[in-house]
């Protein structure tokens, strides 16, 4: 039996942080490490358009975030490491789709949904500043998808409706044009960590709290200091269950070291010595990786250089794959 | 000053008739025999797609209008000539302009509101029925005609719509990324003549009313003879001006041939031999392009060779274009 096919984008519009490396990139790695399945990673610029119109952000993450990956140990031997907009058939296969796609499935989508309630309750239009790009997201997305038959789609649980849109999407061209694709399935991990931010809130890009991967030392000393705590003063007992600290911690510690921190806390260890073992506990796990990084980012051309090795693999799946499917449409040379 | 560059799409869904012939081949032919131009005709095989879901159909259509308008003289060492789904920058360009187009846009498509008033009217859910590829197809034509920045683009009426979408889209994008686009113009041609079919309705594919173009000799005639007229008996006069076959004349007849038929229309000639001189005129005029067209059906290969060459020309423009715009919206190598 073949292996199992698992498939990830990454949206290049911001630089990796220490929520994105917890919840998507250290898993994503592991499991890429599998013998039984064959792992698709790609840089999504192509989606970065959608909502980000800053041509300079758009690269520069691509470049941290290709480079982030790489640092932390993608083995591109194994895993197919590739950017999006480096593989043509996408956005063809994109349009044959979109084709096949009923306008009503986009409607229900929850994405455009909560837009369109935004701008009615603020009295404007329903599409009140709503581009075909956000709409049509979940087609490009299914191409993405369905380009390599992918088994697997590790998402979140907003996601899990742009992979039934997938499966939708395939089952109808399959009904319309034979078998093609296989049906993906949205695979959620429950247990995946999602990481609080500077302020408390779930460490996200759009809130403004996150605290960068790859800060340099110092910086990120500074950063985890920034983390919002309580008042009470060293010596007093604090909740570990309530603090961002904690939170932050166990993402990074042993069992043991999770279980000896809460009895730090119980005993009142001071906010300021709790921040200093964070940085230090998180500065040992990344400070190798982040070495590799600088180095990766002082020397570009390697990074293209594998991603470009990487869209070639990618490509020989994607080129006779398009192929066939263009014949089915009735897309072929004339003979 | 460089040449106008006019552009003008064929949608690969059926065979050409005596409408298409009159009403697009001719004249656009004609027009590409101008020095002033720079003409880019293409086969739509991608907007095939959305209305058409029977791959032989689009397959068939696509050789019989290459066939056609190379019978019919298209001189493709001055018009580029391509297959639209041979050149992978348009489909990349649509995914851009998605990004860039405004959803609200859409909503104004004439097409498109149609197919909602028309399923309202039924009791029907709004977007009953109604595909992506229907809705979003004006992006597909943006990117068409943006791809190759044509000035002038020669449309029906009910088409100028479209190319005002393709202004718009293109205005936003210059306005976001600088300017890269050239605005489009529609092209209307009052005088293009609109040939009814069989029935005296306007010849259309839809309609099931047309004469192919390139039937053979006998098969022209039996059709010719299919055209409804009145019962008015030989030598009875005849009113040229509501009779389907002094219009179809007209399209074909030079000025002197059209005022004696009139003048035999006010004779009373019989319908029967209005008809056979009908068949003459049209025979007369398309049989020598007849023989190419066979004789390009014979050698499909060679079909298909003028347009790999048709292709290449058009990505010389399309390639290094695409580049510009990916590096604008800030897609490129990294370095």
């Amino acid at each position: 039996m073949s292996k199992q096919r698992v498939l990830t984008g990454i949206t290049t519009t911001g630089t990796p942080h220490l929520g994105n490396y917890v919840g998507a990139i250290r898993p994503a790695i592991n499991a890429s490490e599998s013998a039984d399945v064959q792992s698709f990673y790609f840089l999504a610029d192509f989606h970065a358009l959608i909502k980000c119109h800053d041509p300079a952000l758009v690269h520069q993450s691509t470049r941290e975030i290709a480079a982030t990956w790489l640092a932390l140990g993608l083995n591109t031997d194994n895993a197919i490491f590739y950017r999006q907009s480096d593989v043509p058939e996408i956005p063809e296969l994109c349009w044959m789709l979109t084709c096949m796609a009923a306008k009503g499935l986009m409607n229900r989508a929850h994405a455009y949904k909560a837009s369109v309630d935004a701008n009615l309750a603020a009295g404007d239009d329903a599409d009140f500043g709503i581009t075909m790009g956000l709409y049509s997201y979940p087609i490009l997305m299914a191409a993405d998808i369905l380009m390599f038959n992918a088994n697997k789609v590790p998402v979140g649980k907003d996601q899990i409706q742009h992979i039934e849109m997938a499966r939708d999407i395939a089952a109808r061209f399959n009904h319309h044009y034979g078998e093609h694709f296989v049906l993906p399935e949205a695979v959620v991990d429950d247990n995946v960590a999602v990481l609080q931010g500077l302020d408390g809130r779930k460490m996200s890009k759009s809130y403004g709290n996150t605290i960068p991967l790859f800060l340099p030392e110092k910086q990120l000393k500074k950063s985890i200091n920034k983390i919002v705590t309580n008042l009470l003063e060293p010596g007093q007992p604090k909740d570990a269950d309530t603090s961002t600290v904690f939170q932050i911690w166990q993402a990074f510690a042993t069992p043991q070291q999770t279980a000896d921190m809460r009895q730090a806390f119980a005993e009142g260890i001071a906010w300021g010595e709790a921040k200093k073992q964070l940085f230090e506990l998180i500065n040992a796990q990344v400070g190798e990786a982040r070495e590799k990084y600088e180095a990766l980012l002082a020397n570009p051309a390697h990074i293209e250089e594998i991603l470009q090795a990487g869209a070639e693999k990618a490509r020989a799946h994607s080129k006779p794959f398009l192929e066939k499917v263009r014949a089915a449409v009735g897309i072929k040379k004339i003979q």
